[in-house]
């Protein structure tokens, strides 16, 4: 471990000193259910013609192949109890990255395994680290599970600078690319990270990691503390379905499963195993689609310029971007207003910026028109 | 409170004080990793013309309705993520039961709702109290979230007896009907219960109600401190797709939603979600496969009686017996062998006893042939 730089101010965190007051009202609430402050997640309104580019969902269906064996899955099978280990699905897994079907830990959704996570491997006697800026269900995850964190500043660029995580730590764990950035480290650098940490589990989440991102999957061999998570949710289209995993040494794996067994044998269903599977037998599908997203970034990013936005260079399916003459929350309200609906993260660091899905052509489009009218005040 | 009963003797549980060497050798896992006893759910082995008795499922498949509801699910709008709040299930749930929505909580299999409730109500100061033999995963999810408890002894009859529960806890967890020993208690005894303990969270688990037991579900308006919860994977058959949920105040269902929404803020699929929701609308299909299964245990406890068996009375979808001169563990093995599926917990209580699956009239005879062929030892 290094100490040549000079160390960024960290933040230490613990639960809130006055929770909910009508919470402390109910005699029947343990403790911590009165400490929690919940994640909140992007609104699914139900409003018709709405242009919907603030969850990060894909504008693409899924694989045919997937849909058509969930569709042979739908019979009276569904009376018996999935296979608690999916273990067909963990072998296709296993095979799309090389590595063995111990390796792979499935969940139902990349959230769930990420919570497992939490208490397997991040839950450790000193402090876990993350980026100020990152997933805003890592606080929320730490303070469900008693895990005491502390947070490291992006840098001026909003990146992520691996120098900053030598430090007395527990545990780190590293969203690449990043989110709500969507800036991501080259794999050497995540190399580095592990070089000068391996005495302590390192979780890289990869929820966007397939376009543009370089998994750090190929360092597992090498690294028996590496955990990389990833999820079906985004790249494969499947955020109806819940089926996230994680990859890493066998006895990372085993610690996930001990826990998932002591929480719920059976999380995913027959329906998701049987989808998740098939998804991953269509590589065609899935490098077209994601080669689509990424050049409707491209154009996303181009039109956002040209009104004025600053935008990250993104390497997933959205943009980080501001305006420098408008307030993000209110941009955001007015963009709602016409029907498109973009997530602003009302926290001091990210208050002027938006982060927008990449939709299809047209949603982008009825995106750039909005602003358009939003920003000439029409 | 009363204290005109001798209590019973109680056991205080720890963690294990000697975890698993092997374990102890991964410097990458927490603490909490290295000191769980995982559940270990009924084996889901693929062997062809097996007679599958181990874990509850239902013999008939699910609704049509329900069938048809998920085949409508599975399009595009997968790409989607699901309602969080699972508005719709929750409302159908709700009119199914007389209770308004906000009283309903639904999660990924009852264990998932089980385990939020350890954490959401049952973590206490004072330790929870369940029966010695019940459920074996509520003493796996206590130590997973750090809950002290302790167990009270079923009667000589393998009876959850109320005035047991009259001493100092934090909170109660019985199923009801028991399992794996089948027995149900009457709705006024849970009454009797909540009279008594009006000061502190009693969960009721009632996961094999519908095979004739007596929902505490109507004692809900008066006791805002009782929480039941349902599976629709026994008398609805949809093991396979994984949902469960709870009935409750507002106020502990709301405890319920910080802890989900602190964990896995879509931990129902779009399919699972359809699906539910259209089996809830399938009464008369529900009632008939509910009253066969009825019938068929009826028959089979016959059965077992005539071969010598001593058959516990079952509100439940299986029955647990054992037989005065045979060893439960080799009769299990016994029936193993002869592709017949049965369930043995190895632990003191319940060594001699079989739980066993009511199936199909055709699952039945070819039990009952199996013992016969095991008791006259050809």
């Amino acid at each position: 471990m290094s100490s040549r730089l000079a160390k960024p101010a960290l933040q230490w965190h613990k639960p809130p000193l006055d929770p909910d007051p009508d919470a402390t009202m109910n005699p029947f609430w343990s403790q911590i259910a009165h400490e929690l402050s919940p994640y909140v997640p992007g609104e699914q309104p139900r409003i018709t013609n709405l242009v919907k580019l603030n969850t990060n969902e894909s504008p693409f269906g899924p694989s045919p192949l997937a849909l058509d064996a969930m569709r042979a899955a739908l019979a009276d099978s569904l009376r018996l109890y999935p296979d608690p280990e999916a273990t067909e699905l963990r072998e296709a897994l296993a095979a799309h990255h090389g590595v063995k079907a111990e390796q792979v830990f499935v969940g139902n959704g990349s959230d769930e395994v990420l919570a497992h996570a939490f208490v397997a491997l991040l839950k450790q006697p000193k402090p876990l680290l993350f980026p100020d800026v990152t997933y805003s269900f890592y606080p929320v995850w730490a303070q469900l599970f008693g895990v005491a964190f502390e947070t490291v500043p992006l840098d001026d660029g909003m990146r992520v600078r691996i120098e900053d995580y030598w430090r007395e730590a527990g545990s780190i764990v590293i969203a690449n690319p990043n989110a709500p950035t969507g800036i991501a480290l080259p794999r050497a650098e995540i190399g580095r990270l592990l070089k000068d940490r391996p005495d302590i589990p390192v979780v890289i989440d990869e929820a966007y990691v397939d376009f543009g991102g370089e998994s750090a999957a190929p360092l597992i061999a090498d690294h028996p503390n590496l955990l990389v998570v990833q999820t079906m949710s985004k790249s494969r289209a499947l955020a109806g379905l819940r089926v996230g995993y994680a990859l890493g040494d066998v006895g990372l794996i085993e610690a996930l499963t001990r826990v998932k067994d002591s929480f719920n044998s059976y999380p995913l269903g027959r329906i998701a195993q049987a989808g998740a599977t098939a998804s991953l037998r269509d590589d065609t599908y899935f490098r077209e689609t994601c080669a689509r997203i990424i050049a409707g970034r491209e154009a996303m990013t181009r039109e956002l310029t040209k009104l004025g936005f600053v935008v990250l260079p993104s390497s997933t399916n959205f943009v980080f971007a501001r305006h420098p003459a408008q307030d993000g929350a209110k941009l955001a309200a007015a963009l709602r207003e016409r029907a498109v609906l973009v997530r602003h993260f009302n926290k001091p660091r990210t208050a002027p910026w938006l982060r927008i899905t990449v939709g299809t052509e047209d949603d982008t489009r009825r995106l750039i028109e909005s602003l358009v009218d939003v920003l000439t005040d029409r």
